[in-house]
């Protein structure tokens, strides 16, 4: 790619974009150049065309994003097969097991969300389409992990932040590597209380008819109702099935 | 604002990420070009760089966006406090009378969907927060159409592409403003198969604290299952008390 073929003020709004968050709803100028180390004159900039596009409010001091701004990742699930193939299956699993369903795929360290049934929420925050979960310690981050080479996991691995979410989060990479050699071999993976206490969740891979893994499903449950060492006995089954009726689908 | 403080190559790239969607997910430079207004030269330029940024992979002739795209749906997904504050209501009311409810907020001449509790699917189509649907022919559309100034409300009306979905969709502009002003004397609009054949819906406004209106939510039922006659008669007490829940909640 030639320097001419790259458009810097697009990729300077992008991150714009990308600074607002959960903890940073509003932004003021100096905000958005300290997240994003673009200078206060460019981040400005970017911020005022936000504004001028409706993508964001401005109300002389702090910047807001607006329901607009959907339209662009909306713009990746309604042009993607995935999610609409997967969530009636999703839908159906749910409904059987009495429990939230799942579908994600990696982005770099983290698994994105691109479809989701949700029964009753047993987790703090609150998952949808698009939300992100660190690899590491999510089933579904476990199994697309457990696809890949081990150099391309461990890289993954060592680019993570490995904190511990609660006192039974892995974080030794020595340790997440057998972990994910055992979920490779044993086709899914159980998060027993590692990302929330009090939430259990098994994953398996989603392959295309290739046979390539393309994404993964879970299902998350309460661990008050049901302990890990249950989870593949009630749910490995319903999950395999799913998996299984979707190969032929996924190309 | 003044012409330098827009960045006219963020406000192009912004509109290709737009061009993708769910009847063009793969786009050659010739497709976004034509989709965009946009010459081939300027659109190759924001596709190699999104491509470069991760944001879309391409094939050496087609591009399709990657989930990193979602990054940008979800700042304002997560930043903003009405989807967060909304959900659990949602979760409990779909639960409560065992159909799907929804919340949105207009953009322009449509709805979007900020958050969702889906019990079974009654639409053909996937919603998810970030859906779109025309204002005039959905009933969260009709309760914040209602709630504009009539010329407001007009003017969009007037801008929207008013089609027959259903043989029952109000298409006449004389005839919805009738219809808004109607929603707004009985504070909810219910749609009978406007949108879809076989679906009803019932909305009711969403306050803030101040009075002002902010969002709606509905809840849709098979119109096989409750008559849209009878869908006031079912769900407007449990939609109102939501309402009323949150208005001390939205600032």
């Amino acid at each position: 790619m030639q320097e001419t073929d790259f458009v810097s003020g697009f990729a300077r709004g992008l991150k714009v974009i990308e600074a607002f968050g959960e903890t940073t709803p509003r932004l003021a100028i100096a905000d958005v150049a300290k997240a994003t180390g673009l200078d206060r004159a460019t981040a400005r900039r970017c911020l005022l065309t936000l504004a001028e596009l409706g993508y964001a409010d401005y109300d002389g001091k702090f910047f807001v994003l607006t329901p607009k701004i959907l339209r662009l990742g909306h713009a990746y699930l309604s042009a993607t097969p995935l999610p609409h193939i997967v969530q009636p299956f999703l839908d159906k699993l749910a409904e059987e097991v009495h429990q939230s369903a799942s579908a994600s795929v990696l982005d770099g360290t983290e698994v994105v969300y691109i479809a989701r049934a949700s029964q009753k929420r047993v987790m703090s925050i609150n998952l949808m389409p698009g939300s992100r979960l660190p690899a590491y310690c999510a089933s579904m981050g476990r199994v697309l992990l457990a696809a890949m080479p081990d150099n391309e996991s461990l890289a993954l691995l060592k680019q993570s932040n490995l904190k511990s979410f609660t006192p039974r989060t892995l974080t030794d990479p020595i340790r997440l590597m057998e972990e994910l050699a055992r979920v490779r071999e044993q086709g899914f993976a159980v998060i027993d209380q590692e990302l929330e206490l009090g939430l259990c969740s098994i994953a398996v891979p989603l392959e295309n008819d290739r046979g390539r893994v393309v994404a993964a499903i879970n299902i998350g449950a309460p661990a008050a109702s049901v302990p890990a060492a249950e989870m593949a006995d009630r749910y490995l089954e319903p999950l395999k099935s799913v998996a299984r009726l979707l190969k032929s689908l996924l190309r």
